[in-house]
């Protein structure tokens, strides 16, 4: 039976094929997403996964206390609790954002499972199908792939080294409303941006702040790395500039540890009042076992002095794969040096496509994700994100190694069968997020 | 300044008040929730909250179970998951819808963050804006709240003492199909049902599969009480009868413990599918961390005996409470008599009002949901919901004793100034879901 025939056949099986809903018609496996089952098995390097590392938390310590948390509290921790989050975890979190400038009142935060959930109560709030939902070009696949869920159209907006072009985005605006489009927020990761690295300067903050302001744009602030900053101190958030114009959303899943699921939104009162109404309606409330173990660990271990252990770790990745691929890059690519973070932005020599050649790369035991899947609009087949986060350095370096030697094969036989048209648009890659591209 | 001066300058204080999806347009805080804060106070016996009785479980021994978990397998259990929930509770889960006589593959399951998540995904993934829902008439509260979130219409269906009736359902479906109205599925809690402690017969169940088998309907069996029957083994699910007009969803919260916010669909395969890919688009993955708990719970305490626990404390309870409404109440009272679960559903005499009554109860120190709360279509007010599940049986009994008191006051008052006429709608109480009232 051809692949044509089962799928014929599975849609006949499906009884309530006329019953979805039409924001479904979106929904599809990825072909690509067949190929990261491979990518995870322990002879691929994978330079695709945005895992954060979590081997040097102090386990058995954190262990005692949670077990202490059980005994003593377990009768709180273990129940329902407030749909909003709790009020003690709120709290912490003010500190936690302070260390961005950020001044903010625990009655604002809203808490989530995790900051993609957040992200989605955020677009549940504001949008309706249709809406327009401006984004870097590129930008972060699951943030992508909730605005697909809503039925939004995501237009993207370019991008330099110092993050989102202001006279880009007012143009985008300008030319969205002259056409009757209601544009909902910018959606925007100032900090070692998901999937480029790049991290907006401070004059550019101000401009966008001002953009805001000038043009009545609500911006959604998503900041999930912007504590693991590797060469400076972190730069004040957007909302540390404006509380009125932007929504953040802050996260634990890269600081901490990811499995507790537990982010957040910071939001204009307003605004907050009806993300709580719609957690209550998606959730009850958030995971609150979860609430009560991360503010044990905020109360009890230094989270900080951890966060620089974090930082001291990244930043030998980091500095493995820029080594490795000045060594191992042929001419003609270029990359981002982020300064935080976990990626790194490579843009291979005009005729190579990062999508096309992911089988082979994978057979060559190196992964990565290709570009496309960044972008709603088709682009990225000349580009890939290289994620540095999870390996170790040697990994790294033998990763990049992997890499240039599938460009230079690549490039071969480019150069007896001719170039590939890479810098046009070549459908876009509905990857969607999940938890080994995020 | 008056109330509505006030609720104007905070819209005027909205500057995104244009900006907001059209689904938030059912969105408010309701006046009666400001109530069940007061409620909350220790003087107050609440007979409103649906929150289990968790003091018997085996905190320190639990404790030290978890801190061995974080020791020796935190690195999985606090990173990134999968999307679908990690097969290793998927496995658990199967044999715990064993007791129920279903027999399901794990890869039919998904996990969600509390059982309410996993309504609001198969809502998600079923329902466009206008679509009909067939739910019984009362329903659960935070099921309304999520079919409203996705603007559906939700049609009751008339029950008496063996749960839904077919007649009703059958009648209803055609209906509203000769009116051209697509129906997305039937909401059906079959087990001691939320509000009204009511269960289905097993002839019921397979005159309700019948129906659904030949007029193609869905169901969506929701059973968070299933085993928490107080008098008899527990019946076979409406999934044990038929494995694909039914999609299921489970719950920890009533037979675990709820802080940790984990639920599970189980579905026909290509529903499945299109909820895993919601899923992604939700939170990435549903708690990780949690699921690891849970599990850890599963394989080494005695789950099984645990819930014989439960039954026992909950039977004492439920008999509290029948016992002290025999004694308490005005004659012209009606109650349910409950085989399991928390609720007892009252009716009240004619032209006594439980919404309009309520700030009374509250004063007179007992406090309940009134009845229009699980209503759509605002019918509901000689009603209320009793929860026996949280307070001990002799604040049950006070409870009951204190309710009979203020019933009486109505009653003499009703006397004086007339009886209010109870029986015809009287408008929505749009409560919404909430920790608190569940």
């Amino acid at each position: 039976m051809s692949e044509i025939e089962r799928q014929r056949q599975d849609t006949r099986l499906d009884r309530y094929l006329d019953f979805y809903a039409e924001r479904t018609n979106g929904l599809q496996v990825s072909a690509v997403r067949a190929l990261f089952s491979v990518a995870n098995r322990p002879e691929v390097v994978s330079l695709a996964g945005g895992m954060p590392n979590i081997a040097d938390l102090p386990r058995a310590a954190y262990g005692e206390a949670v077990s202490k948390l059980i005994r003593d509290h377990g009768i709180q921790a273990m129940q329902y609790g407030s749909g909003q989050g709790e009020p003690f975890i709120r709290e912490k979190i003010c500190e936690v954002m302070a260390e961005e400038g950020i001044h903010a009142h625990a009655d604002d935060i809203v808490i989530s499972c995790g900051s993609q959930q957040a992200l989605d109560l955020v677009t549940r709030v504001f949008c309706d199908p249709g809406d327009i939902v401006l984004a870097e070009a590129p930008s972060y696949v699951g943030a992508l792939g909730t605005f697909n869920a809503y039925q939004c159209q995501v237009v993207h907006v370019e991008m330099d080294d110092d993050g989102i072009s202001p006279t880009a985005l007012r143009q985008a605006i300008h030319t969205l409303r002259a056409a009757g489009k209601r544009i909902k927020f910018l959606y925007t990761i100032p900090n070692f941006q998901n999937p480029t690295g790049v991290t907006q300067s401070l004059a550019r903050r101000e401009e966008l702040i001002a953009v805001a302001r000038e043009e009545q744009l609500l911006i959604i602030e998503d900041n999930p790395y912007g504590l693991l900053t590797l060469d400076a101190e972190p730069m004040p958030a957007l909302r540390a500039m404006d509380e009125d114009v932007v929504v953040y959303l802050g996260s634990f899943s890269k600081t901490f540890a990811p499995g507790f699921r537990i982010g957040w939104v910071l939001a204009p009162h307003a605004v907050r009042e009806k993300l709580v109404l719609t957690q209550e309606a998606a959730t009850l409330c958030p995971p609150v076992f979860s609430q009560f173990a991360i503010a044990t660990y905020l109360d009890e271990f230094d989270w900080r002095g951890q966060i620089g252990v974090f930082r001291d770790m990244y930043r030998a990745r980091r500095d493995a794969m820029l080594a490795g691929l000045a060594e191992h890059m042929p001419e003609g690519s270029t990359w981002t040096h982020p300064l935080g973070g976990f990626f790194v932005w490579l843009t291979l020599p005009p005729g190579l496509d990062a999508q096309a050649m992911l089988p082979r790369a994978v057979s060559a035991r190196v992964a990565y994700v290709p570009g496309t899947a960044f972008y709603a609009d088709g682009m990225g087949s000349r580009n890939m994100r290289l994620s540095f986060c999870f390996p170790t350095p040697e990994r790294i370096i033998e990763g990049t190694r992997r890499l240039g030697e599938v460009l230079k094969a690549e490039q071969a036989m480019h150069a007896t069968f001719g170039l590939a048209d890479t810098d046009s648009p070549r459908g876009t890659l509905q990857l969607g997020p999940a938890p080994d591209i995020l």
